[in-house]
């Protein structure tokens, strides 16, 4: 049996942005802030319960098993720790159906958070696992470009699902980007049923050529091939519409300065990367004017690439 | 008007091999060998001839506006030396439709020579837009994965075509080709119309992930995920009933050590990257008994990846 080194640890995880225009379902990065924030404290009595839920608007279920913080403890104890028990207060601090990678933050910090109060014990393919089962319940899909940057921190590639096949990228290190987030509720099961079954060959070409100068732009930290690659030509016209003024405020962005700008995740939110932390200041100001004209609530995040993954708060 | 350093030379220019399995027409690689070669002659009196071509079984037209050769000579002299005139004799030794870029080889040389002669006057813009054109008569396209390789040499990404954005990729220094050319001809034309105009976009991202993987690979010289990445779930199927026993002849290599295997261009040639040269060595004695045991005509290539594009074989 496991011996315990302490008995409770606050974890952060960060927010992600998934698809990054090109890359729909295989990249996503992580942001420095904003994130979610869990409490774990462990018990000698088996089982996984949710004793807290602050946030979330009391739309969070506190069944574990319902719950995308829930399950991957359940999957974790089963494995690693049969016979005891853990506690999780959750400080939801990103908006649900945001975009923002919202489930996938809280399952990442508890993943995280357990790991290192049983020392280590999980290799990291377990962790990928439990991490994407909770997606799964959470989206109906186990996608993971979300969840898995938020677990690992930076740049992250999912080659494949089956078998799974996760490649860290290199992050240059200017990159920061402008987060704007319109309060309006998109979800990811609607997002992904408007899109078609099929596909232009035509445009797909298009994207798997902006895909390959994306990570040829990561890896020069090329600004410009980063810029150019920045383009969606699949999925972005399908969901545009489901995100008040997306054009007028990737158009925006553009003329800012920004390097690009696009969909984060299934939307709402607009995430615009840049080169340098006042570039994206100056955009995400720009953003959000966009927004006050027409009187929408927004929340707005100006943040570099989280390179770590989640963090040890207190321990 | 520019003086001439010289008066004749002759120009080698590489084979290549485009699409690279995952890569439909935005990757391309050059050969170290075969290649085809030029002799180009000036003249004071304005024109293009193509004085000869040795090789080609007579297919290959004179006529210089007909013949990929003649098209970029009489670009490049338009622009450049528009008083004087150029004689072409064409050493044809890559078979004709074969997926190996034998126009495109061609063109590169002329193109490439031609530079050398008037001091490299033409940029390389210029020499791109020539080369594409001559690409865009032989097959109906100007389509640039084989023709921009055999131009400038290395592992290519064309990320775009409008407008037009190339990437030079780094080459992993053991990576070796062992290409195989069944001795029947696939029109690129005909190769073309068979595809769909739609695609699956599940079967898209699996693309685009096998490119962002392969791109990721090539700069880290991580020769597992080239080989998980070597892989063309949307144009193989349809193309490779078009190649005498291409499922036998790409399982034999991956059985014998190739990191991948898949149709060269628009075949019917078939590549196998490997690591290092005497795995590439093994792989096509392999790939070429498949094809002697149903005594199927065929040509066998085994080579590095040239890394320096056309060369000056004498002044």
């Amino acid at each position: 049996m496991i011996k315990l080194k302490q008995k409770k640890i606050t974890v952060f995880a960060p927010a992600t942005v998934a698809n990054v225009s090109c890359g729909f379902d295989i990249l996503g990065f992580a942001l420095s802030e904003p994130g979610d924030i869990v409490k774990l404290r462990l018990r000698a009595e088996p089982g996984v319960r949710i004793v807290a839920i602050y946030g979330g608007g009391g739309k969070l279920p506190t069944d574990p098993q319902k719950n995308t913080a829930g399950i991957p403890a359940i999957r974790f104890m089963e494995k690693f720790a049969p016979h005891q028990g853990v506690d999780i207060e959750l400080f939801k601090q990103l908006p649900l159906s945001s975009g923002m990678g919202s489930s996938a933050a809280a399952a990442a910090a508890v993943l995280y958070g357990l790991n290192y109060l049983f020392g280590q014990v999980a290799p990291e393919s377990d962790l990928l696992k439990f991490a994407l089962e909770a997606e799964s319940v959470a989206c109906g899909f186990a996608h993971g470009d979300n969840v898995i940057p938020a677990l690992l921190g930076g740049f992250i590639l999912i080659r494949s699902y089956e078998p799974l096949d996760i490649v860290r990228l290199p992050v240059p290190e200017n990159l920061f980007c402008a987060l704007i987030h319109p309060q309006v509720e998109v979800r990811t099961e609607m997002a992904r049923s408007i899109l078609p079954k099929d596909i232009p060959l035509r445009s797909a070409v298009q994207q798997w050529g902006n895909v390959a100068g994306l990570i040829a732009g990561l890896f020069r930290s090329d600004y410009a091939l980063i810029s150019n690659s920045l383009q969606d030509v699949i999925v972005e016209p399908y969901r545009a519409k489901l995100i008040p003024k997306f054009d007028g405020v990737k158009q925006t962005a553009l003329n800012h300065g920004a390097l690009g700008c696009g969909i984060a995740g299934s939307g709402p939110s607009i995430f615009a990367l840049c080169r340098g932390q006042s570039v994206a200041e100056k955009v995400g100001q720009a953003m959000k004017e966009v927004y006050e004209k027409d009187e929408i609530e927004y929340d707005l995040y100006i943040s570099g690439v989280n390179r770590q993954g989640p963090r040890i708060l207190t321990d």
